[in-house]
């Protein structure tokens, strides 16, 4: 299982670099590191590129004797198990301030012990996180979520919704991170040919998603206002990275590579006491849809 | 024991206030605000200042039915009783790069329970963030902390020096924050009247400490070189406070108001994948001291 997967991340990975590399112009920069306690992985990014400030897409292969304790947080039938984890992780940080930030995510885990079955399971999903959030964007980044799932029931889409809406939540702010779209973890109750056929589409889907986006807002231009709102909204992704996100303290407590785990940060972000945006403003707007909404 | 501690805790805000209003040149803002599950405090900033690009100095007291988790982590027997916690903090984020970072704390801590003795102690010390780490200055902060603690003694500061060093370090970086200083908490055996002079003493100190490294560097010219280095630092900053900080994590668990929390946060703050200095460049010495040293 896990090299079959495995090398199914390593492909997606190649992938969606070739064409976040067409979109933006630029080549990836790679980095191949190894690491001590078991596994290793390819960390590959764009700086400053034309459209993208920082995109960074890492594929990651770690194994340890010991599950870490976020990942036996809420399976404490877990603890004392070997593991291998596998996933392919970008977060993209846009120039423009009216193309939004999004991150992806796939992942593969086994948690072993010896005389047990092995358990395994799948976890995975995107999200798109605005600074001037436009209806039809928002509304094309969920329809495509909403066809990948819908090929698995129609009960997909609305579970994985709203698990991504409670997921990438920021408690001390009473914001979502942004207008969601799919999360969805510990996947295996279809069975392992099905769940990793999901997690392939959900993977090859991301690009569909997120391109149209990004080739209709690029040329849109913008001003230092924009930019000024970007960067203080940047200062949420980054409060919720590393206080909530589990992927982020995952990887930290797994002694994992820190530079590629803390690519999710943006180049730049500011942070200013008790700053709201002008009611009726352009960017009050984004406050609006900072909770679940149904998009379709 | 409250009423005492919480007028002395606003009296030195005011003093503090006062010191670094005067040395900027610039009123601090106030604003007031009340916390719904009990108490509220003084939050006092200065932004865009003529030395401090942000400069927030706290007061606060809060209490609750519950102690919460980040304040039962290690003392487990606590959990469930009721709490009165008060204290000031204050982080300051000069202009110049030459300038050091700064944060110190003092806070009070009452638990109690019917028919048990209320368990209390204080906490608190400051500790120095260079970018450019000068050694008249460093040495300066940590002759004037320890200048305080050998008044109880010649093992008091050794101990805090030793336990600010591992309280502000950054695991995933292998760096301590800065230089160091004091840290204590759970300061209860040398009796309530000791403990609050001690305390006392600690916050009279810390403009003692600081403004005179401010008014020597203050006025050293620097270019885009040294404030990117600057702002490349300050991602550390963000680093230690959203990770590790207890106090901010306390802040965030109790409803504390997000935004004097959050004070703490860098105005601007950035992220570069796989910097590093260049071998034997200033930026490089910086380095060097991010562990524990002996400076005295």
């Amino acid at each position: 299982m896990l090299d079959q997967v495995k090398s199914f991340f390593m492909s997606l990975q190649d992938q969606i670099c070739e064409q976040l590399s067409t979109l933006d112009g630029t080549e990836f920069e790679q980095d191949q590191w190894i690491r001590e306690e078991g596994g290793g992985g390819r960390s590959r990014v764009i700086k400053n590129g034309n459209v993208f400030e920082q995109a960074g897409v890492n594929f990651s292969h770690v194994f340890g004797a010991n599950m870490p304790a976020s990942a036996t947080a809420h399976r404490p039938e877990l603890q004392g198990r070997s593991f291998n984890a596998c996933g392919v992780s970008l977060v993209i940080h846009p120039h423009n301030p009216y193309i939004p930030t999004t991150h992806m995510n796939v992942r593969f885990f086994i948690a072993e012990k010896e005389g047990a079955e092995p358990v395994w399971w799948f976890g995975g999903g995107y999200d798109l996180t605005p600074f001037y959030p436009f209806e039809q964007d928002i509304k094309h980044w969920h329809q495509t979520a909403k066809d990948v799932c819908d090929q698995y029931g129609e009960a997909v889409y609305p579970k994985y919704k709203k698990w991504c809406d409670e997921y990438f939540y920021l408690k001390h702010r009473d914001e979502t991170r942004g207008v969601g779209g799919l999360f969805y973890d510990d996947l295996n109750e279809l069975g392992f040919e099905q769940c990793f056929e999901f997690t392939q589409k959900i993977g090859h889907s991301f690009c569909e998603a997120y391109v149209p986006i990004v080739n209709r807002c690029k040329n849109l231009e913008f001003g230092d206002r924009q930019r000024q709102f970007q960067l203080y909204r940047r200062g949420r992704y980054v409060e919720f990275n590393l206080v909530f996100d589990r992927g982020t303290l995952f990887g930290l407590q797994t002694g994992g590579r820190t530079e590629s785990i803390l690519m999710s940060m943006p180049p730049l972000a500011r942070w200013e006491y008790q700053y709201t945006p002008e009611a009726g403003s352009e960017e009050a707007k984004l406050y609006d849809v900072l909770q679940p909404i149904d998009w379709l």
